[in-house]
C-alpha cells in the first residue's frame, strides 16, 4: 500500500512535530533522518522507519523538511534518487533560496515528479500542535493533492501561485519583515533608553496600541530586557535568511536598503561573538553603536 | 469660575475632536484657534470662545494641541503670555522635538506654571471618539490633576516618567516604528512583486499571521495597492517625524541606520513630487529603485 | 584713508594666517577678534587694532573668517552693525550653511552692502603661507574687487557663480568628499586587516597608484596607523560639515546615502568618547563594528 | 627548452597586452585561449600557439589572466590538468574571490605546484605598455622567480605577504575604493547641481586641489558630464567587484556600510537598464533619486 503512505524526510525540531501531526491525523508515514535517534522516536509514535531515502521516495507522496539549501541539494536533488523514485509528488517545506527552488523544480520535472514548495511560519511548538501557517505554491492539482497533508500540519494554507518559487519568495519576505521589526525595535529602544525612557515601557505601550501580536511583544520583550538567550532562532540563521532576501532582490535588481542595514548589523553581532544568541541580539549592536551598556 | 474651566489651544483636525471630548465629558472649555471658524463651530457645541491666548491662560488648566515646534514656540513659549497667566498647569499634547520639550519645561518653571507633555496616538476620527492613546510624562501630582482630562479624551494613558521630554521621546519612537513598518513592507512588496508574488497576497498572509493589527493591514493595503491618496498622514509630516527621531538620536549620539534609510527614501519621494501623498508613498520609491512600474 | 584699509574679523587659527598674508602683501588691515590676545599679536605684525566691529565695518572692504553659522549670525548679521557700516563689500570666508548664506546675502542687500562668499580649502599652515584655495561666488564686479585680497591669501581662486551660496555649496561638497574618502579608507583598511593584509601596505600601494595626493596619503596613514591625535580637524567639526551637506541636500530633496552612513559613523564615534580626536577616528568605528582591536 | 618557456592562459583585452609585454621582454611564451583568434594574433607576434591547456602547463611557469572565478574554476582548477602538469609555478593574475584564492592555493599544493596571486591595477592600454601595477602575494621564493615576469608586464610590484589571498584582498580593496570614489562624486555632483553649482566646476576644483590623479579626474569628468559610454569598466563588473568586497567582509564579519550603499546603487542602475554602461553610471542613480534630469 505504498501509494497511501507519506514519505517524510528530515526529523529536526520542526520535522518531528510535522511528521507527528501527520501521524495523529491518521496518515501512514515512512520517515528518514540523517541521524537515527529521531527515526526511532518517531517509530515509537507509529511511523515506519526507512533505511534509505530511496525507501522514502518509494512512497507516492514525499514531504521534506530539511535545514537549508545545502542539505536539500545534497540529499534530495540527486538524479539517482529521483530517477528511481516511485513518488509522484514531492512537497518541499524547507526555507530555501529562489535559485534552489528553480533547480529543484526543473530537476523534478525532468524525472516526472510533481514538485510543490510549502515553507511554513511557526516555531517547533507550533509545528508539534499542527498549527503552522503553510505558504504553498505549485501546480493547482498538486496543491489539491497536498491539502490533506497541509490540513494535518497547519491551521491555514496560503496560496501564492502555480510556480513553487512563489511560496519561497513569500517565506523569504516574511522573514525579512521579522528581521526589520526586530531592528526597528532595537533602534527605537536605544533611542528611548538614551533619552531616559525605559525600553520596557516603550514596548509595553507599542504592543498595547499600534503593534499587537506575538512578534512585537515577543521580540520587543527580548530587546527591551536584553535577553537574547536561549535562542529561539539563532543569529547566523537570521543572517542566512536576510541573505536569501538580498539574493532574491539582487537577482531581479531590487535594492533593499533595510536589508543592507540588517546584513551589516548581523555581521557586527557575529563579530562580537553572538553566534549562539537569538537574532534579537542585533539589539546589542544598536546599543553598542550608541555607547549604551550592553 | 475660571478655576474649573479648561483652556484649549489649537482646533485643528485633532484638537477639535479632543476639545469636543472634553465638552462631552462635562468640562467647561474655553477655546482659542488662529482662525476663527473652528472657534465658532466649537462654541456651537457649548465651548466658550476666547478672543486671545491670554484669556485661555486665565483658566486654571490649559491644554494645547498645535501642529509643530514652530507653532508652539511662537504662540505659547511667549514670556509675556506666561508671565500674565493664571494657569497653573499646561498640558502640551503636540508632537514636538525634545529640544522644544526642554525649552518649554524650563520656561514654564520660570513662570511657576506646571508643565506636562502628553502627545497622543490616533487619527482625527479616534480623537473625535475620545479613544486616543495618551503618552504622558511630567511631575506625578500634575499627571494626577490631568488624568480626568485624559480620561475624557483617551481610552488609555501611558506613563513615561517625571520629565515631560520622556513622553515626547515615546511618541517620536512610536512614529519612528510606524515609518519603519511602512518601509519594511515597501521593500518586501517590491521584492515579492519582482519575483512574481502579488503584493496583496503577501500582505494578506502577513497580516493574517505574524503581523496582526491596523498598522500592517492598513498601510500594507496602501503599499500593496499603490494607493497613496487621500493622505491620512502627509509625506512631509512623516519626514518631519523621522527628522525628530534622528535629531533626538543625534543629541545623545544614537545612530539610527534605519532612520537614515527612511530619511533618504522620504527625500526621494519628495524629489518626485509626492508631497501631498500619504507617507505610504515611500513604497513608490522602493518600486522606482527596482525599476518596477510605479 | 579708510577706503583702502581692509577690515578683518576673526583671528582664529585660520584668520591669523589670512590677515597676516594680507599684511605681507602690503594691505592696511584693521582687525577685530572676540578675545584680545590675537588682536595684540596681529598689531605687532603691523595691523591696526579695532575696538569694535563697527570700526571694522567703517573700512571699505571687510573680510570675515568666523567659526560657524552661530558666530556669523550673532556677530555679523546684526542690523545695527550693517545699518551703520561704511563698508561696501563684505567677503565672508567661513564655512557656513546654505541657509545662512541666503540670509546673509539678503540682509546685506537690504543695507546696500556687497556680499561675496569665499570659503577656503587649506589648514592653518597653508593659510599662514598665503597658499589657500579660495572658492568664490558673488556678483562679478565684487569678485573683481576682492581678487587682490584673494591673491594675497591664496594660490588660486575658483569661481562658482554670481550667487554667494554657490561657493558655500562647493565648499560643503568638498568637505563631504573628504569625509567619504576617510570612511572609504576606514572600511577598506578594516576589510584588509581582517583578511591578513597590513593596512599600511594597502595604503602605501593605493597612494602610490590610484590615489595620489595629500588627502589619501595623509588620512590614509592616520587610518592605517590608528593615529587620531593630535586632531587636525576635530570629529565634531566633521559631523557638523557632514550635517551641512545633509541639510543642503534635504533642502533640495537630494538623498545622500553615503552622507547618511557618515552621520551614523560620526555619532558612533562621539558615543565612544572621541570628540577630541581627528575625524579620521571614524576608522575606529569601522574597526569596532568588525570586532577588530581598536 | 620547456623550462624557459612561459605558458600563458587567457588572451582577453588584458591578457593580450600582458603576453605581448612578456614577448617584448624576450621571454618565450606559449599561449592558449578559449577562442583561437587571439592565439593566432599572438603567434604573429612571436608566441607559440598551444592546442590545449595541458601544453601550456607543460611549461615550467604558467601565467593566467582569466575573467573571473567561474573561468578559473572551470579551466584551471582541474585535477586532471594539474596532476599532469610539468609546471612548478602558476601565477594567477585574475581578480578573484578570496574563497577561490584559497581553493586554488590548496589544490596547487596538493599537486606540488607553486601558486602565486598577482592581480593587477591598470586598463588594457596600460597592460599593452607593460606598465601595470602588480599586487603580488605568495611564498617568497616563488615571488623571486616571478619577478622577471612582473618586471616585463608592470612598472612596479607591490608585495602583500606569503599567502596568495592577501594579494586578492588588496585588489578587492582597491576596487572597493574606486567604487566609493565614484559614488562619492556622484552624490556630491547631485548635491552641487541641485544647489546651482555646475558639476564640472566642482570636479575641476576638486581635482585641482584635494583630489589629484586620474581616478578623480577621469571618473569625475564622466560623472559631471553624465557620460557613461563607452564603458571602460562595465557596471555589472563593478557590481561583481563590490560583491567580492562584501563577501570578503562577510567571511570575517566586517560590515561595510559604504559597500552596502554601493550594492544597492548598482542594483538600481541595473534595474534601469544600464548594464552596458560604465560603472560611473551609478551617478545616474544619484541624480534619479534627487529628481534631477538624467
Amino acid at each position: 500500500m505504498t501509494g497511501t503512505t507519506v514519505g517524510f524526510v528530515g526529523l529536526g525540531a520542526m520535522g518531528r512535530g510535522m511528521a507527528g501531526s501527520l501521524l495523529r491525523a491518521g496518515h501512514a508515514v515512512r520517515v528518514w533522518n540523517r541521524s537515527s535517534g529521531p527515526v526511532a522516536a518517531m517509530a515509537d509514535e507509529g511511523a515506519e522507519a526507512a533505511d534509505s531515502l530511496a525507501e522514502v521516495f518509494a512512497a507516492d507522496t514525499v514531504v521534506s523538511m530539511l535545514a537549508n539549501d545545502e542539505a536539500v541539494e545534497r540529499l534530495l536533488l540527486d538524479p539517482a534518487l529521483l530517477a528511481g523514485a516511485k513518488a509522484t509528488l514531492h512537497v518541499n517545506m524547507a526555507t530555501v533560496s529562489l535559485g534552489l527552488a528553480e533547480r529543484a523544480e526543473a530537476l523534478h520535472a525532468e524525472y516526472g515528479i510533481g514538485y510543490v514548495a510549502a515553507p511554513v511560519l511557526g516555531r517547533p511548538p507550533v509545528a508539534a500542535e499542527g498549527r503552522l501557517n503553510i505558504l504553498a505554491a505549485g501546480p493547482a492539482d498538486l496543491l489539491v493533492r497536498a491539502e490533506p497533508l497541509f490540513t494535518a500540519m497547519g491551521e491555514r494554507t496560503w496560496h501564492f501561485g502555480e510556480s513553487p518559487r512563489q511560496a519561497n519568495t513569500a517565506k523569504i519576505s516574511a522573514n525579512f519583515l521579522l528581521a526589520c521589526a526586530i531592528e526597528s525595535m532595537a533602534e527605537a529602544c536605544s533611542l528611548a533608553d538614551a533619552n531616559g525612557v525605559r525600553p520596557s515601557d516603550l514596548i509595553e505601550m507599542l504592543t498595547g496600541t499600534l503593534f499587537p501580536g506575538p512578534v512585537y511583544s515577543g521580540y520587543g520583550a527580548m530587546v527591551a530586557e536584553r535577553r537574547y538567550e536561549p535562542a529561539g532562532f539563532r543569529l547566523p540563521l537570521g543572517l542566512k535568511d536576510v541573505g536569501l532576501a538580498l539574493e532574491a532582490g539582487a537577482a531581479r535588481h531590487v535594492p533593499l536598503p533595510f536589508g543592507s542595514v540588517l546584513r551589516d548589523a548581523f555581521l557586527d553581532a557575529l563579530a562580537h561573538g553572538d553566534e549562539d544568541k537569538d537574532w534579537a541580539a542585533v539589539a546589542a549592536v544598536a546599543r553598542r553603536r550608541a555607547g549604551l551598556p550592553e
